[in-house]
């Protein structure tokens, strides 16, 4: 870890956090990549194939609305909803870095989904006929899916990185996420719907992993610029709102048809509902006067539908749903009143969003509460087909048994802890490389200048200098004030 | 009604808003009463449990996609997106209760709509073989359909009540609104798809009926904060947009497959699109000048998706819908310029956000075109089979004629009414005693801080604080300034 | 053009902006109008007309499913989303014109959208037996696309045109889309899913051409109004974020059941998330210091969704949707950086939102992708039934081969460019005519205040105002301030 020490030296010095060749030049390589990989690999599968109306009569389907795309595509569309608004608006709570939040996020999300894509069919659909993968909507839920454990990760070192150090955490990021999937859900066959262990205990953990890497303890020069404002927030429940909202769809989207993806809204439904309450009552209990703290309402409402999300198509029933949520609320609540300065003071690490206290420990808890129902799972509560088609006991696992399946999620948990702090401890150490080198393309904040789009955007005038319209509508009255503002106006132009 | 002459006095008394004992128990308290009584009462019903496969063999289902979650799910996340984006950023306009517009928004929807299940469960879909409720994507529905009747009365005492009472009012609206659903729709067989009765007139005058008991003379000392700043308007048109869009999924989703959500949702569209045209002209001859007044753009746009409500999925044919939103677009326009100032002076009844106009006339007129539509159908408009499917005149009900429909919906109407106004007496004469007897739990505001998130939410330290930023960007020339500011913040922490 | 020079001396004299009679008076009598004409000719069609019952069974439909109702519903909604907050917000992002900019575009859309029905079901849906029109789904998301046209042009205009003159400009934009689509769609049996032709060409030239001939030289005196601010640039986000999430149900919506939806969102969706990589890279290498400008994100991000429209249907390949987002976020980019001030400078046109760059010329290079894919379009690839069911060679068209399609498809954009810029000049001399005429109902802006939206709506007081909650925190410390504070509130009212 003697990296990280030269890491945080490195931080004191003045830095360059001009990206006007790096950002373009990732840019546009990756993406004529991905050109060039699209062309050799990827193709519509039989269901958006123009061949569709013949599979269709070959396959004695009656109908199109069998077609996947109307059991998906709803689903699909909230997700999407949730990856660019939900978690793009959650991180617009600072004052001064609502640019960047929604625009790093939009960028990182467009430029990992298209790699996901690859890896994720690569490892999954590759066609052994023709080398070819073939994609459909389930592929880009897929995706979106992939991204959003990036998009985790940029909760933790939000206002921290610079977009080439967030495009290169996120390839990694991706690249990682689908060898952890392939061996989660394919070789040792663990069940995770709404992703509480793929997508949320990974993504927090890398996220966490690469923040500890690249600690910065000047960080509180930036104090000023790391809070938020009242509109600030209030841009930040939109994001709130939108990922509670459309969770019931992201824990159903790829569920089996039928009661699969019902069962998985309801549960997700009920368990985000009671979550909402603990919290408040959390939040409450925490300040001396009884107020209310947004950041909590923000964030650890979202806990509940986190942790439900491995277990979202089992029989958890509506009361076990409501008990995930009650206790989520609880922990992710004291999380942010606790842990998370802990973890900054003594841990080392800077959790700007608080994806421990949303993503991290919610998952865990979803994963666990995963192995504990699908080892007690039975036939009496399941019947015997539901058993077989919620736990996909087919093909090669059709002797598998209940108890066992619950060993393979706990497997599965730990699989997904691992892959997300060794892969963010690795990322985040060549990321401090590329500092302690003095990488010129790098472009990241220096410690006093942290959370501020003022570094990569060009911002509009500040709104200090609206009054030309004030002074329309009072000429004469206040002539002294306009006067004195033009002046300001001029000394800072 | 010496009561409301004793809350007005106490009114005047210093208030203790500190809701920190209460809130929480509150939260606590109901929840885990929740968890005990899902536990005793909630189970899936055969569309969304695991023997789904079973049950589908067994009644011969084609395909998956005949789960009644494909015929409901999009409607349902629509008003889902209308229960809490819509609902919460409405309220969002006033200058600084956006937070509590949102967040409490929130809170008691979340809080709502567990309850909701359970009294809609009991009183509609017991089953009677083993006692439980069974629930899928429509009891959702029905539950978002009973909280949004909560959230319409919390638009009438917007920024006067507390938290606490706010739940307090949740409780007895959404089982007041139970009983009053079951009459209405089961017991007299009125027809109400889009619930401008069941929802609407009872929840207006519900919400009208508390803020008349608790009725504050000296609110005029809030008057500072009881409007809205240029960015709270434009926050709230995001309340109002997702309303407008998505109100024909409102009134669609759980009217009949096939045609019935077809037809209900095109003639929503179209109410709809009328209103607004309305709407402006009315707004704009209202002012000297001719510009528009923001509150009715929020607000009255709206109104012809209320009153089209009851009759959505009647053969109103396209045209009847237009005339309805005609119609409703200038009576609720003029709501808001005559009528709330006439309430407020005149019968006490301070209405913050309008809801007289936006729901409780538009309620009712709605009530009335059921009526009346129902009365005129005919088999020659709507065939046999559309007769006995659109009005349902199965089972007990199968000799039912549209003549006798008409008085039925008639019926309904009165009831909610009464339904309304009766449980708003009574519900406000229960709040108002709270603060009599000085129940410290309540938390109310006094009369010159209403209507200011202060009260319950820890602010971040206001915008008027972001210079700093300025600072780095021309450090010498105001040093002064930013001196001054950071002396400011310094004796502030 | 005497006419244009006419225009602009008559912009200088001082204008009377006050709309009271004239857009009360175009809002009244448009609406009884439409009331008017729906009662004689428009009507369900037999999907949404309770005779479905019937009529499922005569057409031995096998299930409520298969109604188009859930083929289209969540698409139309995604639309309906695009239309109303994607459009509205994406121009918010002047500091002083967000009233007008989501509230207009909500006024001329529900106003548009009634127009819209009537004139497409005129052209292509009148049913011979009885000559009405009958509406479905399908007739709504087509009117949504026509008022989309519209809301494209007012993208030209914004901040310039009183509302009146919007409407007008709508009015007659509606009617020259409903001819200029039936030209193109049925009679030279162009394809067009997304509309890159039909929507976005015929609306972009038309917003240009009707700028063009309403220029203002002196427009440079309300520079102080044409920017944006931080909270400005955010709630723009929000609109660009909702066009882009859902413009994959816009390609989608109207297209071939079954593959053809599933293909056209597939498309739309790789398009989109090139362009975000490419717009990227070019606006950061613009700049000198390599930093983002808010307008590119918030716009050219855009243009792969339209470049992809007319082809999104086709077996583009997914690398092929690519390469065309690839291509389409540099050009737009570059057009914002180098071809907006030139056209205004040199071509007089002064295009507030760029939609040249976002609309024009992207649907320009939709319109060639598209005659150039369908012209190399194979039985190999598409198969037979494939190939006749993307195209709909059927009926008269039933000899047609690919080649010729590249043809009409070619013949197609000519005729959108044509009705665009001729139509524009046309409809631009008139409301020129009647600034010239001094008709005192236009209300148009004057030079020196055009984007302000003090003109045609009551605003709140200023931000500025606030303080008094400030106070509340700080009694003491700074009651001078305060004071003079409300010295200045009383001043003011």
């Amino acid at each position: 870890m003697g990296c990280r020490q030269s890491f945080r030296q490195c931080c004191d010095r003045p830095k360059n956090t001009n990206v006007r060749i790096s950002l373009p030049a990732v840019c546009f390589v990756w993406q004529i990549v991905m050109i060039i990989l699209f062309g050799i690999f990827i193709r519509y599968d039989q269901e958006s194939d123009a061949h569709w109306a013949e599979y269709r009569k070959f396959q004695n389907i009656s109908s199109d609305i069998e077609n996947d795309f109307y059991f998906r595509y709803p689903s699909f569309q909230d997700v999407h909803v949730m990856i660019f608004v939900g978690f793009g608006f959650l991180m617009t709570f600072l004052k001064r870095y609502s640019f960047s939040a929604v625009g790093f996020n939009f960028l990182i999300a467009a430029f990992g989904l298209q790699w996901a894509l690859l890896m994720q069919g690569w490892f999954q659909s590759l066609d052994p006929m023709d080398g070819k993968i073939k994609i459909s909507m389930e592929s880009l839920i897929n995706a979106d899916f992939c991204v959003a454990s990036c998009l985790i990760a940029y909760g933790a070192v939000l206002g921290k990185l610079s977009p080439v150090q967030l495009m290169v955490m996120t390839l990694f990021g991706i690249t990682l996420y689908a060898v952890d999937e392939f061996i989660i859900l394919n070789l040792i066959h663990a069940r995770d719907a709404g992703g509480s262990m793929v997508i949320h205990t990974f993504g927090a953990y890398y996220g966490l992993s690469i923040s500890w890497m690249l600690y910065r303890p000047n960080l509180d020069q930036s104090k000023r610029l790391n809070g938020s404002v009242y509109h600030s927030d209030v841009f930040a429940m939109i994001g709130t709102l939108f990922l509670w909202m459309f969770w019931p769809s992201f824990n159903s989207a790829i569920t089996d048809h039928g009661d699969g993806q019902h069962r998985a809204a309801i549960n997700t439904y009920l368990a985000l509902a009671s979550t909402v309450l603990t919290t408040v009552a959390i939040s409450s209990l925490s300040q001396k006067t009884g107020k209310l703290d947004m950041v909590h309402i923000q964030n650890s409402t979202l806990a509940g539908g986190v942790a439900v999300g491995t277990a979202a198509e089992f029989m958890l029933m509506p009361y076990g749903s409501l008990i995930i949520g009650f206790c989520c609320g609880i922990i992710s609540t004291l999380g942010y009143i606790y842990i998370t300065p802990f973890m900054e003071k003594y841990l080392k690490i800077q959790d700007t969003c608080g994806i421990h206290n949303l993503h991290a420990m919610p998952g865990v808890i979803g994963g666990i509460v995963g192995a504990v129902t699908a080892a007690a799972a039975s036939e009496g509560v399941y019947g015997k087909a539901g058993l077989i088609n919620t736990f996909d006991f087919t093909g090669k696992w059709k002797d598998m048994v209940p108890s066992r399946q619950g060993g393979h999620q706990a497997a599965g948990l730990c699989i997904a802890l691992c892959f997300g702090v060794g892969g963010g401890i690795i990322v985040g150490w060549c990321l401090s490389l590329g500092c302690i080198l003095r990488m010129p393309i790098w472009g990241d904040a220096p410690d006093d200048n942290c959370f501020d789009d003022e570094l990569y955007w060009e911002l509009p005038e500040d709104e200090e200098s609206i009054p030309p319209i004030l002074e329309d509508n009072n000429h004469m009255r206040n002539r002294d004030v306009t006067e004195s503002h033009f002046s300001m106006e001029q000394s800072q132009n």
